[in-house]
């Protein structure tokens, strides 16, 4: 099961989400009163649920006397009809937080969704998919949780936690070594540099200046396979480990790099070309 | 041209949005320096194009000597190669804000080209294209000016600046009568009533009771096609105009509805069912 | 019973209340210590009392451990003497709230009593006392709950949830349709358009405009006699209802319009030429 | 001339103070679409500005583009007619922030102004008048500096830079000698302690335990003559100042305290009881 | 014992804290998964503790299942091995709190301690230790609360809540006198006018001018005690108390004002020339 | 030189320390007016100066109109009397941005002062030295900023950009062969993980899991020369790099390191036990 990692920001990002969608407050909250209502989430369709604890919480938030259930748990596998959540308090509440938490539910599992699809495809591959910073503004620590819930690792965070030098750093740098050096300078030392190559030529140097990652750019699995032993092998007698990722990969194509010796292929796939996961949530008077 | 409302609050979205890649700060900044830069946006697909104003106010927030010049007006179509955006200023500023100023640009560009292909699916009909609140979290706002971008019109920006009363409230509410008249009583008086209706008795209720609205949903044409006269037809004999909006609809059927006399149909296919436009950003040093 | 309508923001504007009291803490304390204590809130003039949830949640945000009781509901009337609140809890924390509760529910008492006022003067004649946007900077929201409180109905929150036209906007944009079409293309649809009128002839061509609402400004209740029914008879030939309000009202002046066919009587006066109402806490040792 | 101190946190209000009536746009703006114009501040009653300078920050935050120039100091007495501020911009920004800029300037003129009206009671004197902690929830700074624009001084601004004990402290902490004692061990030393008296004993204790001041509440003007020169020898054999204030005088009675030997009168109406200054915004197109 | 004054801003400062240490999530979280554990706080060296409720409200913070027990008040002495916290809770949240408590807590022990030696210094004398405004930026606070624990008095908190004019001030302004005038009119009366006298005609000029404070900066032992007397004696004669200080004295030398007639000996040393006290949370399996 | 990384929450922290001494405003500043001056920063003793282009920043938020030139750069070493920094401006706004200014550069040129002092015992052994996550509450990233302008190298910046898995971990985990496993599954890939050691096997064993670090705590020189050579030996024999690092070290030690095979020594000393470095800022009356 994947890890998700509260924070105070979190909590902060789940209340504006609800502000966002309250304005100056739930104008039909008057229709309904006080009146407690059940409700339950189910899956439409299937695929790989991800937003349960999430949906708790921004109900927490709204109202803590929302009671919420998660039956399912982030990640799992539904099915139409599949029961998710069951949900207890004031209809108000219910109503005022349907909207808000489905659109986050159904977002994140559609990423998840289109994760596990493609992860499927590199099965017994013995590579791990991964995403990329093309993400939604303000869900990218979600999007690469539902990443995880759909079986996928994640790449750096931002750019502060590992650094990727790119064609546009190298030509405005003065060449790979003196780009390493102010940079390994000024970075904490536990953080990875990674370098992206858009020639075999570029790998290499990348592999000789002993860069933690190296990523090979719309390089054809052809290309990728007989590249990639001779990285490693020269890694190895410098006596590192390298990191070789492919980027650049059509989702339909990711299984043709299935034998070749990488770690890790990139896809923001599952966040720019995945449809939400259809959910609903059905009420019932107490 | 749509216009773009700017508030403070939009203002700090973007400055939370950049931080949410910066994070502790850009640590490849060091590789790059002081050098200036020069950078164009261009399109790598056909499509409308979203977010130009955007991504000039977010690299001016992340530093002030970043100069960008916008080429193409939002909403307008691009193809493959056409110029979007100029920028110039330091390097570094370049390199940093490009990731979530394209993120931004690229996911609403996609929700205004969507709009774009279902609202030509209407043209020559004269019913409106509208969108909902299934809208990412954090989002709505953006989303719903990338749907008017593309031709399309908005529905109620969030639980406050219109009422919509569905099964639930009503069955929650003991009735339609009583909610109408618990909710005129609380709410701002030009804000509009909107009921959702699943029959046509539903629907005449709706209008009986002086809905400003009516939301038909899951209605085949031809059920439309005889109920919308009727509703009008009595709407205007109690002296009132009443708003007559499709939901439910698959986006390949909207065509079916053009004869029929309602004003819109609401889908959310153009946020929860499209894939990002694809964009770029090509550096060169000064 | 008004309805009080919460947001994450609106608690926000309490704790920032909280905080300008505060500033860096209640110096006088230490003065106390740990002591229990209870304490009663008392009206000492008659009128229309509003703020009990919120001083409830003020001190609740203060300090958990305050128990609030409230007595009396927003919008009931109230004489001196009336018990409001009872507060049980420690005592650094029920001097500490204190000023700040009072301070909410004397302003906001003092809006209500003056709706209430103002109300009373068209009873019997259908029409309803709307507030403007002449509201205190941050009260906005809380000023407008104080006048449903008192029985007047809220006019549009802020410049998003409704358009009004006035002579200044009619001035800069060449003409009312044009003005109108472009709001129409930007707007959500359930947004209502309102035009204000200085003439009989302005009034007649935003009706003819088709605009939801037409503001009468500074009529005689005579001209409004004669016009108003003439409005609506256009407003109906074209299938439309048009709600018909009369601004710029001196309070003294509201039972001359009490036979007009107006909908609406709007003002500012709860909020701008209203005292707050008088009320105290008074303590005691447990 | 007042001084208006301005603070981050100062900004950060008058920008929520836009966003509040922004809500998420002005949806009118379309109708001016890019229009520059200008505009004029005029008084419409005779008073006290005040808020000059604030508005012109107002706009500026909103959008730099306009230009204001200030045409009278806060302090300054207006009469119908005279012209405040100078305006030229974006029409579309004029008009956006003309209704929260008149509120705040209004509001806070109707206190100026009715604060000159009670100083000038005292005038020749040497009484000071000064205000309370009853002021509206986040207006306290600047309530206290349109206090300061019509001629009284400031009371303490929160609970923490000067100390009051009351009569509910008083009670709850076993008597003035240990509160003081408890209250200058926690408390920064140059922040003055005052002590609520009820009675003369009350006042007489409180010189004897140091207090900086002492409030004598809701004292007859007779009793107060009566009293304060025998408070102030006390204090002086003790080798002290003491600062005598009186509070709880109905605003017609302040002059019956002109020959009292008192340096403060504190009074809460020019917040609670007063209405606001009428001004006004002329358009004109450039 | 010191009182800590909660504030809301107080709370946020914590939580700020947190996820400073936090960013996006504690990565080695997964490892200990849902385990619950127990922990204790010893001090690892002789001092004066402070934090321990600061520490409980920043693990309750973090997550409300951690409770936590202080065992030793906040300004108690501790030496090696004494119990300072007791906790229980999920271990993912212990290790998460461990490092930003501990930090805040040995920071602010650190300045206790120190200025608990300093205070023990003057033990006798009558004269109150008292701290400056140089504090470490956003703990200003809680330094000032540190320094109360350690048993010194803290001098004014910020730049609004005493008025000290200094050389600089005194030199724009035109003399002690006006700017005397123009301040009295500006600030809360309650607040204090402190006047830094590099001379002893300055110190007796302050004096002539009425202000509630002199500070004598940089004076030997010897002249502070010729002149402190008649400072007293002219303050006298003017009817009013005068409280005296010394500041830029040298740790070391505080023993030589021992018997100097003055109220205050202020030094920023506790905050900017003292190590942390170590302290450090041992942790055990339930 | 350092680079310092900008973010938008960095000039957030700015504001707020700004906002903490400003309180309600600074009221000193009537004494001044609108007087313009110059003022000068200046060394009072040697070190290395750290917080210039902060100080700038800083005074350009309080008011742009401040005009600040650095004159030597962070890092840069100074001696007594070595001007730091010219200003001109308002003179109010000089007096106001001082205190916030000085204690920022005070404390972090006294972390890089400390921090090079530190270094210099290490120069030629080819260890760098780095810090911890000891750091003060609010200020982490300024004071690893501060120790690179000093010299060192930053360890980790929060519990997110790299796992250190402790004893604690450990105890709790069932072992590290599944710890790493859980947090390799959750954790992005190019970050570190770091396993502490407390003796020899554990170091092996963490070298055998594939740790990118090792963390010797308070190893003696001697057992670290016998083993950094066969930690070393036996990641190689893996194919991987190991950063070797050692921790516990008293500063005075250091030099006993000098001739290990590590790569890095770890202190919290510069933050946690070392004074400010002081220095001032002279006026000048233009």
């Amino acid at each position: 099961m994947a890890a998700l990692l509260w924070t105070p920001e979190l909590r902060h990002s789940l209340e504006r989400w609800l502000q966002e969608d309250l304005g100056r407050g739930d104008l039909s909250a008057p229709a309904v009163g006080d009146v407690q209502g059940d409700a339950l989430w189910l899956a439409k369709e299937s695929g790989c649920f991800c937003g349960g604890p999430l949906a708790a919480e921004l109900f927490h938030l709204l109202n803590p006397a929302v009671q919420v259930q998660v039956l399912v748990a982030d990640g799992d596998a539904v099915a139409p009809g599949t029961e998710l959540l069951r949900l207890h308090g004031p209809a108000a509440a219910l109503l005022a937080g349907e909207r808000v938490a489905l659109n986050l539910a159904m977002c994140l599992s559609g990423v998840a969704t289109a994760t596990a699809r493609l992860v499927a495809q590199l099965a017994g591959s013995g590579i791990h998919l991964v995403d990329t910073r093309k993400t939604t503004p303000g869900l990218r620590l979600l999007e690469k949780y539902a990443v995880r819930c759909g079986g996928g690792l994640n790449h750096r965070m931002g750019l502060d936690d590992a650094v990727m030098l790119k064609e546009n750093h190298l030509a405005w740098c003065g060449g790979l070594a003196p780009a390493l050096q102010r940079v390994r300078r000024q970075a904490p030392w536990p953080v990875s540099v990674i370098v992206e190559a858009e020639t075999a030529a570029e790998a290499k140097a990348a592999v000789e200046a002993g860069a933690e990652g190296v990523l090979l750019d719309e390089f054809a699995p052809e290309a990728v396979e007989g590249l990639a032993p001779k990285l490693r092998h020269r890694a190895r007698q410098r006596g590192k480990n390298v990191v070789l990722e492919v980027s650049g990969v059509r989702p339909e194509q990711l299984g043709a790099y299935g034998s070749c010796d990488v770690d890790l292929i990139s896809t923001s796939a599952p966040v720019t070309h995945s449809p939400w996961l259809d959910l609903t949530m059905r009420f019932c008077r107490e």
